[in-house]
C-alpha cells in the first residue's frame, strides 16, 4: 500500500485516526528520506492539536522500534530491568539505583541519552569521572552486565533511527510536549534496548516536561500500557519535580552526592525515595524486598561495591572517589543566605536548573561543552526552617557569577510562615 | 530584533498573536532560507488551528509584498482595476470580463497564475490560442495596457517571493485551506501587481476552497479590509461554485465559450452574471454603468474587439477564432443522457472539475502537461428540465473514456422532481 503524505497530514488535522499500515508507511518513508522533514513537522503539529489513540501510539512505537537495531539481551541470565526518567533537575537517581538493584543480583543493562537544556544527562555525569567510557560494543555491553552485574552506556546510533530524526525535528518545531510522541519516543528506545522489565520515572512540576499530575498520569498510563502490550513488564512512578532532587545539581557535584548516598550518607528522605524505586525495580524482576533490606545495601557497602565495579569495568578511575569531600574546583563561588526567617516554601526546579545550566553545568545547544565542576549545592530543601542569614545554597562556576544570576536564583526561592510538605513519589501506575 | 523560530511557532501554537516585527522577521528569514521549510510548515499548521488576527494578517500581507518586486503602473493614465478569483470549475470569467471592462476605457492590467488541480488556470486557457504569449517584460506589459487597453500575462517570478515558497509548501503539508494565509497570498499578489482597485471573486461550494458561505464571507471581509487598509479600493463578490460556471469546461472549450459570449451568444444567466461583475469593476474605476449598457458591449462587438486587440498584442493568432464552431479535436467522445425525467438538482463542480482534469484538461501535479482539446460540455444546468434520454453533457478526451470515468460523471449529477434555483452572486462584500 502506498499513500500521499499530504493526505495523511490532512487526515490527522481533520481528527482522523491512522491505521497500522499508514503509520508504518510514514515511519519507513521518513527514515529513508522519502517523506521530508517539512511534512513530518506539520504532521507532528497536527498531532499536538488532535492527539493519537492508544492503538495509534502503539503502532507508532513499534514502527519506530522497527526503524533501527534491536538489542538481544537473552545471553544474560535472569530478568533484565531497565529504568527511564522523563528528566529532572539534580536527577542522579540512575547512578544510585542501578548499582543498588544490581547488588541484589538483578542485572541492569541501561542505555542512556545525553542531557539538553536544564535537565542534566546521566552520561554527562558519568563522564565527569576521569577515564569513564560510555561507548561499548553490544557484545562488550552484554559481557559487562554478565560479569559486573550492571552497565550504563550511551545509546547506540543504530537504535530507533526514526526517533533520532523525529526528536531533533520536534526540538526545533515546538512539537516536543505531545504525550503520544513522548511516550512512543521513550518506549521505542526502551523496547529496542532489550530489557524484560521497565521502571519509568515520570517527573511532574515546573522543572519537568509534564506540568500537571493529570498530564503525567496520562503519559504514565500510555507508556505502561505500551510496554505491557509488547510483553514488557512496565511500572511507572509519578515523581515530584517542583524542586531539584537531592541537594546537588551539576555533574561532579551529583556524582559526589550519588557516591555519598551509596556509602550510607544520604538524607533520610532521599534514601527512602531511592529505596522505594529500587523496591519497584526488584519486584519487576520477581524479587520481593523490604525497604529496610534495600537501605541496608546502602549502609553495608554492597551497593557502592557494584558502583565501583561498574566504574572499573568502564575504565573509570576509582581513586577519583578518594577526594570526594574536596570542594568543587571553580574560580567563582557565591553563597546565598536567607533574606528572612521562615519555612522554605519553594525552590523552583526550572529556575534552579536553568541557573545551573548558565553556570556551566548543562548545554543550551547540542554543541555546547559542559563544565563538570560547575553547579549548585542546596543547604535547605522545601519544608526546612531557616533563620534570617542562614545558608540556603552555594553557586559554583568558572564564569563570573553576575548579580542577574544571583537574582535569578533568589527568584526561584520562596520563604513562608507555613511549613509545606512535598511528597517525592506522587503515584504509582501499574 | 532577532528571534528563535521555535519560540514563534510555540507562540502561535499556544494561541498568541504576532507583532509586526515578528512577522517581518519570519518572512524575511524564510525568503533568505534561514528559516527552513520544516519550521514554516509547523508554523502554518499552528495557524490552521489558532488563526490570525486582522492585524497579523495585514502585517503578513505587507511583509509578503515586501519580499519581492512591486509593479509601478503609474505610467498608465486612469484608475487601473484588477480582478481575482479564488478558483472555480469552468471559470472563464477573466477572458470575458477583462475586455468588457476595457471596452469602457478602463485599463485592465492583470497578472494571472497557473491552474492546479480541478480548477483551470486562465493562463492555460489563453495558451490554447495558437501563438499566444503570456510572458512580457514589465515595460512591454505597461505599454500594451496603454495602447490596447488591457493585458493578461503570467505573474512575474520576482513578485511576492515569499508566496511562491509558502504556497508550494502549503500545497504538500495540508495547510492550504487557512483563511488568513489564503487572504495574504491573494492580496499580497494583487497589491504587488500595482492596480489601484481590485475586484475579488470569492467562490463557494463543493468545487471551491471555501465550502460554506460563512467561511467565504470571512475570507471576503478579510481581503476587502486588507485592500482598503493599504489604499486599494476593494470589493468582493461571493459566487456560487456548487456547479461549473457556464457550459464549457476545458481549455479550448472555455476559450470558445468566452469568444461566443463576447459575440453576444452567451446564455441570459451567464451574460447577466458577467455584466454584474463588470458593473462592480467599472464602479471601482469611478464609472457608473447600467447592466443594459454593459450587455450592449457584448452585443455590439466592442468587447470582442478589445479581446482581439489583446490576442494580437500578445502574438496570438486571431484567425484561430474563425473555426471556433468546430468540435473539439479529440479521439474519444462520450455523450451522457438523462437516466430519468426531472429537474437537474445538482451538477457537482468538484466532481465535474476532477473528471475534466482526468480527461486531460488539467494538471494533477505541476509537471503534468495539459491537453487543450480535452474537456466537458454541459447541455443542461441546475434548474433545467430533462426528459429521460435527453443529452446532459459530452465528455471529450484523447485518452479512452472508461466506464469508471462515466460513472464518476454520473455521480456528480442529480435529477429531482423539484426545480431548484441557484443564484450565481450570493453576496457583495464592500
Amino acid at each position: 500500500m502506498t499513500y500521499r503524505m499530504v493526505d495523511l497530514i490532512q487526515k490527522k488535522r481533520d481528527g482522523g485516526a491512522f491505521s497500522k499500515a499508514e503509520i508504518e508507511w510514514i515511519i519507513e518513508n521518513y527514515v529513508t528520506g522519502f517523506v521530508p522533514d517539512y511534512q513530518m513537522s506539520a504532521w507532528a503539529m497536527a498531532i499536538y492539536f488532535k492527539g493519537m489513540t492508544t492503538e495509534e501510539t502503539a503502532y507508532l512505537t513499534m514502527a519506530m522500534v522497527a526503524s533501527g537495531k534491536q538489542i538481544d539481551l537473552s545471553a544474560i541470565p535472569g530478568i533484565k530491568v531497565d529504568k527511564h526518567s522523563t528528566g529532572g533537575v539534580g536527577d542522579k537517581v540512575t547512578l544510585i539505583l542501578a548499582p543498588l538493584v544490581a547488588s541484589f543480583g538483578v542485572p541492569v543493562a541501561k542505555m542512556s541519552g545525553r542531557g539538553l537544556g536544564h535537565t542534566g544527562g546521566t552520561l554527562d555525569k558519568l563522564e565527569s569521572i576521569p577515564g569513564f567510557n560510555i561507548e561499548k560494543s553490544e557484545d562488550a555491553f552484554i559481557e559487562q552486565v554478565k560479569t559486573a552485574g550492571l552497565a550504563v552506556i550511551g545509546q547506540s546510533d543504530d537504535l530507533v533511527k526514526a526517533d533520532k530524526l523525529l526528536y531533533a525535528l520536534r526540538d526545533v518545531t515546538a512539537t516536543v510536549d505531545i504525550i503520544p510522541l513522548i511516550a512512543s519516543s521513550v518506549m521505542s528506545k526502551k523496547i529496542a534496548a532489550g530489557s524484560n522489565a521497565i521502571l519509568l520515572d515520570v517527573t511532574v512540576g515546573d522543572g519537568a516536561f509534564m506540568k500537571s499530575v493529570e498530564d503525567a498520569r496520562i503519559l504514565a498510563r500510555t507508556m505502561v500500557d505500551l510496554g505491557k502490550s509488547v510483553g514488557r513488564e512496565t511500572v511507572a512512578v509519578i515523581t515530584n519535580m517542583s524542586q531539584p532532587l537531592g541537594m546537588a545539581i551539576g555533574n561532579r557535584n551529583e556524582i559526589t552526592e550519588a557516591v555519598n548516598t551509596l556509602n550510607g550518607k544520604g538524607s533520610k528522605e532521599f534514601r527512602t525515595f531511592i529505596a522505594e524505586l529500587a523496591q519497584l525495580m526488584l519486584s519487576l524482576a520477581g524479587e520481593s524486598k523490604s525497604i529496610e533490606e534495600i537501605i541496608s545495601h546502602l549502609d553495608d557497602g554492597s551497593a557502592y561495591a557494584k558502583f565501583v565495579a561498574m566504574v572499573k569495568a568502564q575504565e573509570g578511575d576509582p581513586t577519583a572517589f578518594d577526594h570526594l569531600t574536596a570542594e568543587l574546583n571553580v574560580k567563582y563561588k557565591v553563597e546565598i543566605h536567607a533574606e528572612k526567617a521562615g519555612y522554605i516554601a519553594a525552590e523552583k526546579a526550572l529556575g534552579v536548573g536553568v541557573l545551573a545550566m548558565k553556570l556551566g553545568a548543562g548545554r543550551a545547544t547540542k554543541t555546547d561543552t559542559i563544565d563538570f565542576e560547575a553547579g549548585v549545592t542546596l543547604a535547605k530543601k522545601v519544608g526546612d526552617f531557616v533563620e534570617k542569614g542562614d545558608l540556603i545554597a552555594t553557586l559554583y562556576s568558572n564564569k563570573p557569577i553576575t548579580a542577574e544570576l544571583i537574582a535569578e536564583f533568589n527568584a526561584a526561592i520562596e520563604i513562608s510562615n507555613d511549613k509545606i510538605h512535598q511528597k517525592e513519589i506522587i503515584e504509582i501506575v501499574r
